[in-house]
């Protein structure tokens, strides 16, 4: 079968592998549709086995997808073949402390489908334990099922967050995630939406996704904007999206007192930071990691109640041959053009 | 009459000043008890006019002081001549957000009586608003009295944190604020306390104080020596009371999944942090700044009923005409020797 492989960084080669055969408990699914994630590889593919799948690199990607079921391993008995199914790609060790405490989302040896081995979306069969697979109702179709996973993320940062129906919300980064945030923020209900992005095609799509005001933090001082959108009072939350040291100023000097930033970046090294930007006003710095069942079940059930209205976030579908080309090299060289790539498998 | 005032850096001086006359809606008060307070100075003594006070150095000290009241002003009902009170010393402009939001400690032109003007416990007699003055019952003697200052910062950070009866606590430094953290902890229950602390006598204090492990961060690998003692998970809560770089990192690194960072200290600059720390357990980050007045009744309620017993944190008792020599200067060279110093008036 055929099957997108990352071997180290800009360097992913679709391939003829081995198709799957499934195990008990297990669920072979068909991919459909498959989300293009610009920053996985190099943060999370694993170079030595990883704890749980045992797999290295070469690995299959795409861990944001959806897809039929093809076949259940035996013991399997809530889905059917056929089912439309959106898949939770978290990996998880069930053993260890987060696990136990239900926090699949930061298993010590945690990891991703499609980013850390067991194949992943960017084929034409997987397999995944029947549990990381969720049903999906009648009226999301395939493509729209393929954005549940990032919007997850921004669902999850959300759940973390002491979002009340009239906070008003600055959020760093106008890119996929900074927008799935804008989609859960929309759908849950709140106040004011700022954003601040340089790029200017990602400040128009988070202004079509539901901000309020756009920032720019190479011309404006964030800090003094976000006040002044507040009658001088400062921010809720922010939401940090875009991991740098200057927004991470700019972040805990929005807020107003009691004020939370929720970090959902990952972050390349240390930092300059001074506990003081928060200590006088009792801020608080929350972190958001992912995703866990409940945020995806969530998510399905705004979007099949038409709460949220993800579709436009869609803005090239391409094959599963151009996905070097017209989809991780466009997203490297061109990320501000899109929002979501998806490839049809 | 006498008051020990500020004028810089390790320079108070004990001077004959004019005696203060109470105001409409003020209390007269004479001192009794002062605790002396080592950091307080060059962080918070005006050079500038305080915005509230207007005034700038020299200023009388003493902010941690209990006394009985002299005078009433005008329309003041609910006190009497003679009533012994311990003194809330926070002052705070009542307009701004946090003000309005009840955080008079992180009032944004905040100060404390004995820092920042309106006199202060190191005098003969202090002017002081009725609200800030809390009575006492009769049971909590004077000396006992002008520890709910510092008690009462112990008590906010631990309101700050998501306690539970069971979780396992590190507080980083076993100076007067990590022990005032200890005292509030032992007396609304806990699990296991861990103290890192450099100073021999301090880590004897926090033993006796009711610390059941201590570390010593020159010598012992702390995130390490923390996981080892929640069988590898990690503390619930750190305390941070030492506000050094090497204990943010020990901190963040000693957290479970989700686990909270509380931090009390005051920072001098800006020190390295690395969020993903945070990120792959999402753990948070919160601050406590001082106290509000429910930390004050709260403490004189839990003094008052014998939950805690703080008297064997009084060190020394010296006179007003000794504060320098015996008081601050001791205070500087020979701190680790002391908990609190207490200026009888």
């Amino acid at each position: 079968m055929r099957a997108a492989r990352y071997y180290g960084k800009e360097d992913i080669r679709v391939e003829e592998v081995e198709e799957p055969t499934v195990k008990e408990g297990w669920i072979k699914i068909k991919p459909a549709f498959v989300g293009i994630c610009g920053t996985g590889g190099p943060n999370f593919a694993p170079v030595n086995p990883h704890p749980v799948t045992k797999e290295t690199l070469p690995i299959t990607f795409g861990h944001e997808f959806s897809g039929t079921i093809t076949s259940l391993g035996s013991g399997v008995t809530n889905f059917k073949v056929g089912q439309k199914v959106s898949i939770q790609a978290t990996i998880y060790d069930t053993t260890c402390f987060a696990c136990h405490d239900g926090l699949e989302n930061i298993c010590y040896n945690g990891g991703f489908v499609g980013l850390s081995g067991w194949g992943g979306g960017l084929s034409d069969a997987v397999c995944v334990p029947a549990n990381y697979v969720l049903p999906l109702p009648e009226n999301i179709p395939l493509d729209i099922a393929a954005l549940v996973e990032p919007l997850a993320v921004g669902w999850h940062a959300v759940s973390r967050s002491p979002l009340k129906s009239d906070s008003t919300v600055l959020i760093l980064g106008g890119g996929p995630i900074g927008i799935a945030v804008i989609k859960a923020l929309r759908a849950r209900g709140c106040g004011k939406i700022i954003v601040s992005e340089i790029s200017g095609s990602r400040q128009k799509f988070s202004l079509h996704f539901g901000a309020n005001i756009i920032l720019d933090p190479r011309k404006d001082d964030v800090a003094a904007r976000a006040k002044g959108e507040t009658g001088g009072e400062g921010v809720d939350i922010v939401f940090d999206c875009a991991g740098v040291a200057s927004g991470l100023k700019s972040a805990c000097q929005s807020i107003k007192p009691r004020g939370t930033v929720v970090n959902i970046a990952i972050w390349e090294r240390e930092v300059p930071f001074l506990p003081n930007d928060l200590v006088f006003k009792e801020g608080s710095y929350v972190t958001s990691m992912g995703y866990i069942q409940q945020d995806f079940k969530d998510v399905i059930q705004a979007i099949g109640s038409g709460v949220m209205k993800p579709g436009d976030m869609i803005t090239a579908k391409i094959a599963l041959e151009d996905v070097v080309e017209r989809g991780f090299m466009e997203l490297i060289h061109s990320k501000e053009n899109h929002v979501k790539i998806l490839v049809q498998i």
